[in-house]
């Protein structure tokens, strides 16, 4: 009898939502147009027609629709590994009920400082075929041109708009600058943080390079005449030929963030630029992402000026699969929680927490009835279970929490927390991962993980388990991981990591105890590489098997390492490792 | 019968609230010491107990109290003629009645990137005998040593903490510098904006220099050992021996905002430092700042990085009474409204209207039943009265309003927007104003504006009219003014204006037709002048006397202009001089 009455409940609330919804929001009909101008206002209304028909589909005929800063909403966005800030934004999907954005093929086209899409306290929003680009890349790409005593010339292509202001190099947005100056003028800026190189044949960092970091300050510079550019920076070298890239000095615009919501899809989206990560999911619950691409649009060699796609304390499921990662200016993927240190211990059961990292800054998590871990901060080893009682948010970065336990003796300051939750199955196959700076991915999800089926040409580590309380502050510790059937092309041609496979959590201090990843399969997959590099680097691990991976050698780049094996493992217990 | 009743209710009031309040709440019983430690979290729950007593008292004993970033409280803010921002805050007083800080004498020392104290939506605040300051100023100080072929060489005092990064000058906290380097590693700076030589025997903007401006951007620079250091930039030349200050690009940490209040009394509370301008006063009705002081601390040239006091869209009374306002790097004060410009007509009823200058985004008027008057935005000439019948904000800086009747013809894209407010009525007196950087004093306000018995010494104007809805897009325009018994002491040894006083509004346009300001008595006055510089310029003007004025040459400066009169008029109407 109950059941029969939950299911005429549920066919009611189908047939209600379908009566309001399941509507087609042409864009056209609200005043957008492809091909130039700027369609925000027209967005907004078609949004608010949407948000009234839980089930709607917002339509994009095939074209390119172009957004602008101009009448885009503010929301200030704390968003992990992100850059915090007062956003201008484009799609503001907040409180969306069944939302599908079908683009049909369409472009869209950012201007100036924006972000693309937030999607907060929503769920079940599908976002479908459709690309992203920005007009000007936060990001600057330059030809070098040789090298001189204090650093290199270099060309500066007509899309990278830039200036010698005062005797320093400036990327601008080749806007007119202001004729009246002030003590309040400023230029529109694209400030760049780091230097690194590319191979513009291969389309990928340029081999064994690595990192030159500024502090987020812009270099000294002479013009040579025309678009050539003499940069002054103790120890910078290039190839002539090259392509010099300037990374942005902040992560300010993500392509897409999700925050707080659930059932969030992706498919055959493609994202050509963002000014910091792709896609960032922050607490949010089932994301898939498939058939999407991530790739450099035409002319440049960076796609995402940081990773393509990145999580933190997300729950339920995360799939990616048959995705392009290419040419991110960082990982594929890090899938992780997030710590927060003890620095004051104000009773036994009354603590006050900080979250270190200032891209985490702002990342409340601590919340009355959370179950916590408290784990060593340099051994990471877990000490003890509690649970939050009370939390006082205190400012973006320091939590007050009220614990239903008081601290065990030798738990204390330096010590830190993560919120135990129902870790997501992780499940990564069919993607092509290619070009990137850095790694291929970072593997620091709970939940069962499994990786089958991918490319992976990195420059870096393909994977690698990360994890630390004391830098990044970044929760990790596989329990259940499985890498299989997955070829690893030709990795490890830049300085990003030890190994292809590369287990190096943030252990300082107990090695001989600490295990902090377990039970990693990893078998049938292929090795092509170029040296006697590393395969598998791990340490601080519980189970891990080895079985069945081909080797394959190559000569596609030259040879630097001469390791004696492909595996370099201590601290560790349960190996098994089958050659 | 009804009045008794009323008069009843408010003892009945007075009493209920006389029974809670007026207590005396002393910091040091919650925790705070003076001599160094951190009061922070004390001055929260000292001022929790306050909030609870309408008509306390919170008192510090007299000594030195040390305010910390760490726990302070996070609001994003948008103050007018500074810079936005999410702050860290230390004195937060927000929804406060009735409430007294009385310092004794003492003195509050700020560390870091704090804001001292913002007053919001809070009524009768009394602020006593307290000094404020920052442990590292917001600007930088140097001493000339010589100058070369493409600049200057300087010697940076102890208090000015800098390195030399990747060959740009770069001003920090002192803080060693992060050893691992990532993509996200940033130095903690103290930006700079533009440089201001000063004479350090005259403790003044060094004779007729002016301000070389930077785009917010770093020189380059090399170090010359020691704390020499060379720095380049075309053009720039110093005297040795005289100090070349480097202003913060930004001001973001001004001493005092005050937000929707009412009834602000300050008293004999000194300003040494503050990261923007000492006190500004938005949206807030009658503020009172008697016998206060700004002022540098000792072995500093700068007190505020900007104005002293600034007070937009105010309301009731303003009254500066016997202070001391010198070396604050721009004017003692600036009283206006804030234009906005009319950006889109969407129906003869309906204007987008956009705040054009980024320190006034977020200055939200516009609001249901709000008076307004348009003006032409080049000309100024008032063209209609309107009246908001409807606003919505769009973002901060465009809001779409409906208004009650159409725009007349004639008025539209390009034309400004103001409020019709119950201006408030000026009292400036006894104040002495000297040896800062620019004006004086800007006197904008349409209520009755009295400035009587003040020492000005300011190497521009004195006062300054001015008032554009074309760039700075601050309203103007007196009604009634007058300027009597005050002194002008060799005024105009710098480039910040064309007269002693200077009637010059932003009328581009009809100047034959505007009149902006009216109703100007300029009475017994003595100006001591060390040229034959204009002692009056003024145009747009309607009613002006000037009368009974003496003046005094001197020899204190080397003179520059051979002006034949000392008053320069024109395009005004009913102009009165008796020389």
């Amino acid at each position: 009898m109950r059941t029969k009455i939950m299911l005429i409940g549920a066919l009611l609330f189908v047939w209600s939502v379908s009566c309001l919804g399941s509507k087609t929001v042409n864009i056209l009909d609200y005043g957008a147009s492809s091909g130039g101008s700027d369609c925000v206002q027209a967005l907004q209304k078609a949004l608010e027609e949407c948000r009234h028909y839980p089930g709607s589909t917002l339509f994009f005929p095939k074209g390119d629709y172009h957004f602008y800063p101009d009448y885009g909403k503010d929301k200030y966005v704390f968003v992990s590994n992100n850059d915090e800030g007062l956003k201008r934004v484009i799609f503001l999907l907040e409180d969306f009920r069944e939302l599908t954005i079908e683009g049909d093929g369409s472009q869209f086209v950012f201007h100036g400082f924006v972000n693309p899409f937030i999607v907060e306290h929503s769920s079940n929003i599908r976002l479908r075929n459709f690309s992203v680009d920005c007009s000007r890349s936060f990001h600057s790409e330059s030809i070098i041109l040789s090298n001189h005593a204090r650093g290199i010339d270099i060309e500066i292509p007509e899309n990278y708009p830039y200036r010698i202001s005062n005797g320093v190099l400036l990327f601008t947005d080749g806007q007119r600058e202001e004729q009246r100056k002030t003590t309040v003028s400023k230029v529109s800026v694209y400030p760049y943080g780091f230097l690194l190189e590319y191979d513009p044949v291969k389309k990928e960092t340029a081999y064994m390079v690595h990192d030159y970091y500024l502090d987020g300050n812009p270099l000294p510079a002479d013009s040579l005449g025309g678009r050539r550019v003499r940069i002054y920076l103790d120890g910078l070298t290039g190839t002539p030929g090259n392509v010099m890239t300037f990374a942005p000095s902040h992560r300010n615009y993500p392509g897409f963030i999700l925050t707080d919501s659930r059932n969030i899809k992706f498919e055959e989206v493609t994202i050509y630029h963002s000014g910091g990560m792709g896609i960032v999911g922050q607490r949010t619950d089932n994301v898939s992402v498939l058939r999407c691409r991530v790739t450099p649009s035409e002319g440049r060699l960076v796609s995402c000026t940081a990773d393509a796609t990145h999580f933190s304390n997300c729950t339920g499921k995360i799939e990616l699969g048959n995705n392009l990662f290419e040419n991110q200016k960082d990982d594929a993927t890090n899938i992780h929680g997030i710590y927060v240190q003890i620095v004051a211990v104000e009773a036994p059961d009354i603590v006050v927490t900080e979250l270190k990292h200032s891209q985490q800054f702002g990342f409340d998590f601590l919340k009355e009835g959370k179950e916590i871990e408290i784990v060593g901060g340099k051994s990471l080893i877990t000490k003890s279970r509690n649970k939050v009682l009370e939390a006082e948010r205190i400012n973006k970065s320091l939590t007050r929490i009220k614990l239903t336990e008081p601290l065990p003796v030798g738990t204390g300051m330096g010590d830190a927390i993560a919120e135990i939750r129902a870790y997501p199955e992780i499940h990564i196959y069919g993607n092509i991962i290619r070009r990137n700076r850095a790694r291929g991915m970072l593997l620091n999800c709970r939940g069962k993980t499994v990786v089958e089926n991918n490319y992976f040409h990195n420059p870096g580590a393909a994977i690698l388990f990360e994890g630390d309380a004391s830098f990044w502050f970044e929760q990790g510790g596989v329990s259940d991981c499985v890498i299989r059937n997955n070829i690893f092309d030709n990795c490890l041609y830049g300085v990003w990591g030890e190994a292809v496979i590369d287990v190096a959590a943030g252990i300082h201090e107990e090695r001989e105890k600490s295990r902090y990843n377990k039970n990693i399969r990893i078998t049938d997959n292929t090795f092509r590489t170029f040296d006697k590099g590393l395969l598998l680097h791990a340490y601080g691990v519980d189970g891990l098997v080895w079985k069945n991976n081909k080797i394959e050698r190559t000569t596609d780049y030259s040879p630097v390492r001469t390791y004696e094996s492909p595996f370099k493992i201590s601290d560790s217990d349960h190996i098994n490792i089958q050659e």
